[in-house]
C-alpha cells in the first residue's frame, strides 16, 4: 500500500498502471484526510479519455508511476470540510482535470485558472503536500471544493462523466469564438475526428444552431454522424475530391485528431479569416504548411480544457439542452481491453465510462 | 524574344531564370500595350525578396519559366491610359505583388483583395489575357492603376522599393493586432529572423512605441539589432537558457523565418493568449507542437502581404516616420551573386536592391 504523507489516512481501492506497458491492475493507496476546504467523493463513474492512454504509456514523458488515471469523474459527496459552503453530503458532483492552481496569478483571478502556471492535474502531478495526484479510476477522491462542480439533476451520472473533460474541452472553443446560441447567428462549423471529443463538439455546435460538417478518416462514421448526432455534412478527409468540394466553406473547425497529422487540408476548408482550434494533443508536432495559413489569413488556436466557471456554464447548457456523452459502460475488469480498443480506434461510440462503484464493491 | 499575345507591343529588357538552376541572364520580352486603365512605369529599382529565390528555383512547384522575378518595384510613370486619374506622367510610384484580382468578390470589395481567390501575382502567374506575368527585374512594367501606389517625396526610391513587399508584409500583422501607435499602448513584440522582413518589423514596432525583442540564430546580429535598429532585447534562439529566461514574456511575435523550423520554442516565449504571425513561407511545413499551443491558449495566424489600401496607409506611416529599408544596392550583373548570398544568409543588411535603371542602360 502506497503512502505519501502523514495526513494521508483515507484508504482507497483503485486501478493503476505501473510501467510503460500501461497495463492496469488493482491498486490500493491512501488519500489525504478530508481538509477544511475539501470534499470527499464516492466515485460512481469515470470516463476514459485519450489522455489516460497517453499517460499510462508515458507517451508525453511526464508520467509518474504508479499512475491512477481518470479525470472525468462523477460521484456523491460523502464528507465536507468546515469551510465548504458549496456542497453538502449526498450532492451529485463532478471532478475534471484540475486538482490545484495557485489562486493568485492573473489567470486564477480572471477565472482562467486552467492556464495557471502552477496548474496541478488530477493525476500524475505533484500536489502541494508532495504527494502524487491519483485520478478517478478509484473508489473515492478528495478534492478542494474549488475544483468540484454540481451535476444537474436531469443528467445521468454515467453519461455526464465525460462532460468533465471531453465536454468542457469542446465547449470552450465554441464559447471563445462567440458561437453560443445567445450571441451567434448560424455558422458553418467543422469537426475533425468523431471520437470522445468530436462527438461532443458536434452535439454542442448543433445545440447552438450551427451547420456542422464532420471530417473523418472513417467512412463508417458517416451514417452515425448524420443520423445519431445530427451532423449536416460528412467529408472523408482521405478523399481529395470530397475535400476540394468543401474548399473555403467553413467558418470554424474544432480539430480533435490525436494521431500524427498535418492541418493543411483542414485549413483549406476554412474561409478567409477562418479559425481552427486544436484540442487534440498528438504526441508528434502537428504539420502546419505555411501556404494555406497565409493565403487564407487563417488562424490556428490552442485551447486547454476550461476553467471551473466555464465548466459550470457548460453544465447549465447541458442541463438546458439535455446534452450528455454517448457512452459505452465498462466494468473495471475491462479497462485494459477498453484501452486496446481506444488505441486501435475500434468503433468506440463514443466514450468508455468505467462503472467504478460496481468495480469498487468487487475489488473490496 | 518571347511574345505572348497580339497586343504585347512594348519591348522590355529584363533578367530571367530559365530553369531550376535559377541562373539569371538578360532576357528581352514584350509587355502589353498601355491600356486605358494602365500606367507604364520606367523601373528604377527592384528589391530582391526571398520569394524571388524560391521562385527562380521552383521550390514551391509553381514556377512558369522563363521567370522574370521582382515584386518590390519603384519607378517613374511614363504613360497613362485614358481612364487613369490616380497618376500622371512623371509620378514616383511603386508596384508590389499584385497584378490583378477579380474586383467582385467579398475580399476585393472589402479592400482585402490580396485574399482574392483570383489573385494574380506580379510574376510567374497567368494574366487575364493569357500572358505570363513578368516582374520587376526589367526596365519597364505595365500595371493597372489599381495596383500602383505613390511613393512619398521624402523617401529615397531605392530604399523605398522593399516597402512594397517586406514593408507591407510586416506592417499588416502589426496593424491587424491593433499595434499601430494610434490605438495601442506599448506591448512586448518579438521578431523572429533579422532579414529583409525582420528588420522592417523591428522598424515598424519601434516606430509604434513597442518593446522589441529580436529572436535570431545569428549571434553576430545582436549589435546591429540593438544599435542600428533600436531593438530592446536580443535572444539567441539556439540558446535554451536565453530562451527560458524570456518564457511567457511577449505579447506578439512576427515570425519571418524561412528555413524549416518548429514554432514550439517561439510559442513558449508568448504570454497566455499571445499571438504569433507567420509571414515567412518555408518550403517545408512548420512544426507546431500542440502542448505550447494548448497550455498557453496561444494563437498562430497567417498573413499575406497586404491590400493596396493598406499599402497606401503603410507608405503614409513611412512618410511620417521616415521609414525605409536598410539596403545594399547591387548592379544587374550582380544578381546571381546576390542570390547566392541571400541563400547562404551571408550578412545581407538587410535587403538587396537592384539598380535596374543603370543596368537597363548597359543592357540596351
Amino acid at each position: 500500500m502506497a503512502e505519501e504523507t502523514p495526513n494521508h489516512t483515507q484508504i482507497v481501492s483503485g486501478w493503476a498502471a505501473h510501467d510503460t506497458s500501461g497495463f492496469i491492475t488493482p491498486y490500493v493507496f491512501k488519500r489525504r484526510e478530508n481538509g477544511i476546504d475539501d470534499v470527499t467523493i464516492q466515485i460512481l463513474y469515470c470516463g476514459m479519455c485519450h489522455t489516460d492512454l497517453h499517460f499510462i504509456k508515458n507517451e508525453w514523458n511526464s508520467t509518474i508511476y504508479p499512475i491512477v488515471p481518470g479525470h472525468e469523474i462523477t460521484g456523491i459527496v460523502t464528507k465536507v470540510g468546515s469551510n465548504v459552503t458549496k456542497f453538502k453530503i449526498g450532492d451529485k458532483v463532478g471532478v475534471g482535470c484540475l486538482a490545484a492552481t495557485c489562486l493568485e496569478c492573473e489567470h486564477c483571478k480572471d477565472s482562467q485558472e486552467n492556464y495557471c502556471d502552477q496548474l496541478q492535474l488530477t493525476y500524475s502531478n505533484i500536489f502541494w503536500d508532495g504527494s502524487i495526484t491519483y485520478g478517478g479510476y478509484s473508489d473515492i477522491i478528495v478534492s478542494d471544493q474549488r475544483y468540484v462542480v454540481h451535476i444537474p439533476d436531469n443528467l445521468p451520472m454515467d453519461a455526464a462523466a465525460p462532460l468533465l473533460c471531453a465536454g468542457i474541452t469542446t465547449y470552450c472553443p465554441l464559447k471563445n469564438e462567440g458561437l453560443l446560441e445567445k450571441d451567434s447567428f448560424p455558422k458553418r462549423v467543422g469537426v475533425v475526428g468523431l471520437g470522445g471529443l468530436g462527438h461532443m463538439a458536434v452535439k454542442f455546435a448543433k445545440a447552438f444552431g450551427h451547420h456542422v460538417t464532420v471530417i473523418s478518416t472513417s467512412p463508417s462514421k458517416e451514417l452515425d454522424a448524420k443520423q445519431q448526432l445530427g451532423a449536416d455534412d460528412f467529408v472523408l478527409s482521405t478523399n481529395p475530391e470530397q475535400m476540394q468540394a468543401r474548399r473555403k466553406t467553413l467558418d470554424f473547425i474544432v480539430n480533435t485528431a490525436t494521431a500524427s497529422h498535418s492541418i493543411g487540408p483542414f485549413l483549406e476548408l476554412l474561409k478567409v479569416n477562418g479559425t481552427l482550434v486544436v484540442v487534440g494533443l498528438p504526441v508528434n508536432p502537428i504539420g502546419l504548411p505555411p501556404f494555406p495559413l497565409a493565403f487564407g489569413k487563417r488562424v490556428v488556436k490552442g485551447s486547454l480544457i476550461g476553467s471551473i466557471k466555464e465548466t459550470e456554464e457548460m453544465l447549465e447548457v447541458c442541463r438546458k439542452h439535455n446534452i450528455v456523452s454517448d457512452i459505452e459502460i465498462i466494468q473495471t475488469t475491462q479497462i485494459n481491453e477498453a484501452f486496446k480498443r481506444l488505441e486501435s480506434n475500434d468503433n468506440v461510440k463514443y466514450r468508455f465510462v468505467v462503472d467504478i462503484a460496481a468495480g469498487g464493491q468487487k475489488h473490496a
